[in-house]
């Protein structure tokens, strides 16, 4: 949202009735058991003008606005309603018992949203609440999305010897729409650093830019050097885990950029750990990332020197989530992963159990 | 998707090099240290047909085909390049070393993804590393919503004395597009059994039927009647959770129809822990439901006899997420649950320590 949202009104605006039973004056249950006439019906969303006197009840629905004089509501479970159409209260009724009282909630003029709160099913309700069809809200995060490397070919025709069909775009084009945000596919290039450096000016006029592959040691890996050309500050290049070690990240301003590794199992796990909680913050959410917690059906080594992550299945339990470890043969293996619902971590050179608990990302 | 996906070619297709630097003969390598020529540059995505002889090797870059005659990389951090051009190689090179051989992840023919299988980002980077650009796939599920309710006015015009905006609807149909269904909205239908039963039967055309309100013991509560009038079974009816506890559920044929409460955070806690999941398994995936694990920040006591899920706020500690109750009072509470990032769950006369580690699911 891009305003505060303060109340127009007490909520609930009216006396409001728990329960389906009879609206009655608590003091005239003082000495029950007593028996009192019964004056009428208040349904849900209708007004009742009648005044309830002493010695009268009126039966009432769950939502229903409380009549004038009456107190408290008896839940019809535990009235009996005579053969003459009385009621017989055997029990004292407390003031306010089963009324939900006017401005309990919150009062005229209260402040109930924030700007640039998250909006979520639950805020939505309350809006719907105060009556709001539509509201201003901040524009969702535009991210441009940029391929690079020689040897990629998009679909449609046939790959020349050397040459690998792209798995990486569809991937993180899934991903994001997967967020909705706006993703402008500024399409694939060659490793040249002329034409890089065009697409790279032209996704620096969005929020945020993700560039997978060219980021690497190799001599025709431009990427960190052309965007910093471009103004972009690295915050840092490479990072200890596995697969994703190439990783590099950088601001221009408020704008964040990534180069995620080319191999597209190291893509998909740098886009999971870091471009899709940057995202989530850009979009007023966010700021913690949604492990969940498993437990290993058996022992697996962590041979890399590196944090990793690593593919397996999941499966209900009676003591919880149960992690089974697949098959990995590195950043490249998407066949593997793709029998994969998450990734779990294993600390370096971790020996880990079958039955410890561990953390785990879904895909 | 909608059918089986098997292999048109060997992955990796080639013989590749995973690392930046030299491919040579192995048992070139055998008397280390040795002085190789330098034959030429193969980039990624390019063919290099000469092939590599005794005393030669290859300038090659990540991802590109391994020349014939060379049988191994070496990286280019491993070799010095003398002065003529020529290569000193002082080490011995394993056969095979840095290269990820043709048909490694499969072979041509294998069976690769399934048919029902839920299309995740990995899922996707497979296929379009085979060349897909679109799949067919199952529709997504069609889902029909009803609201119910005398007291509920839709947003624009100011409330009669007794009525109340609409909360769930908005809520609910907020919910439903964040998971990318298609939402079939019925609008709002009044406490009548007629008009109830004509829109169930117009519900009924879909793959599920949500119907928010009329679900309690109440005389107006026709949802339950109208439904198994319209011949759907009740599979339950009441739960013992707090909010929520009026939820029926009940299914036709492969139909699945929630009733669920009208108030609107007991609608929002059923809709996150009933219907969330079971639109996920019509997806295709789900199985496991999304409990995360925090950490108590204060002292909580539940004074429901029903499994509770209570409101609170999450940070980032230490020792993982720390989640702070908010007051609440009960399944109208909008104003405490717009400030909540998610539930928590109690067991019912729980008197729990800040410190607990306890389960919550994000709103």
């Amino acid at each position: 949202m891009s305003r505060d949202i303060a109340a127009s009104a007490d909520a609930p605006a009216f006396d409001r009735a728990v329960m389906d039973g009879f609206a009655v004056r608590s003091r005239d249950t003082a000495d029950a058991p007593v028996v009192l006439r019964v004056v009428g019906f208040i349904p849900a969303g209708k007004t009742f003008c009648r005044r309830v006197g002493a010695g009268e009840s009126a039966r009432i629905a769950t939502g229903a606005m409380m009549p004038p004089g009456a107190d408290a509501v008896i839940k019809k479970e535990d009235v009996q309603v005579l053969a003459d159409g009385r009621l017989r209260v055997s029990r004292r009724v407390r003031k306010g018992e089963d009324v939900y009282p006017r401005g309990r909630d919150y009062r005229k003029g209260a402040f109930l949203l924030r700007r640039a709160m998250l909006l979520n099913p639950a805020r939505i309700a309350l809006l719907g609440s105060l009556g709001y069809g539509s509201v201003e809200v901040f524009a969702t995060p535009r991210v441009a999305f940029l391929t690079t490397g020689d040897e990629i070919i998009g679909p449609g025709r046939p790959p020349r010897s050397g040459q690998v069909y792209d798995a990486t775009r569809p991937m993180i084009l899934s991903g994001l729409s997967r967020m909705g945000v706006l993703c402008e596919d500024l399409g694939h290039v060659r490793d040249s650093a002329a034409l890089l450096d065009r697409k790279v000016r032209q996704g620096l006029r969005y929020d945020m830019l993700v560039v997978t592959g060219g980021v690497s040691a190799g001599e025709r890996d431009y990427v960190p050097r052309i965007l910093e050309k471009n103004g972009v500050t690295c915050f840092f290049h490479k990072v200890l885990i596995r697969p994703g070690k190439p990783l590099w990240f950088g601001c221009r301003r408020g704008q964040l950029v990534f180069g995620l590794p080319g191999n597209p199992i190291a893509s998909l796990v740098t886009f999971m750990l870091f471009v899709k909680p940057a995202i989530e913050c850009l979009q007023g959410g966010g700021g913690t990332l949604s492990f969940l917690r498993g437990i290993l059906s058996k022992d697996v080594y962590n041979e890399s020197e590196r944090l990793s992550f690593l593919p397996a299945r999941l499966c209900c339990r009676k003591k919880g989530i149960g992690v089974t470890p697949l098959v990995f043969r590195g950043s490249a293996d998407m066949y593997h992963v793709a029998g994969a619902d998450c990734f779990f971590a294993a600390r370096p050179y971790a020996r880990l159990k079958k039955g410890t608990r561990i953390s785990f990302f879904k895909i």
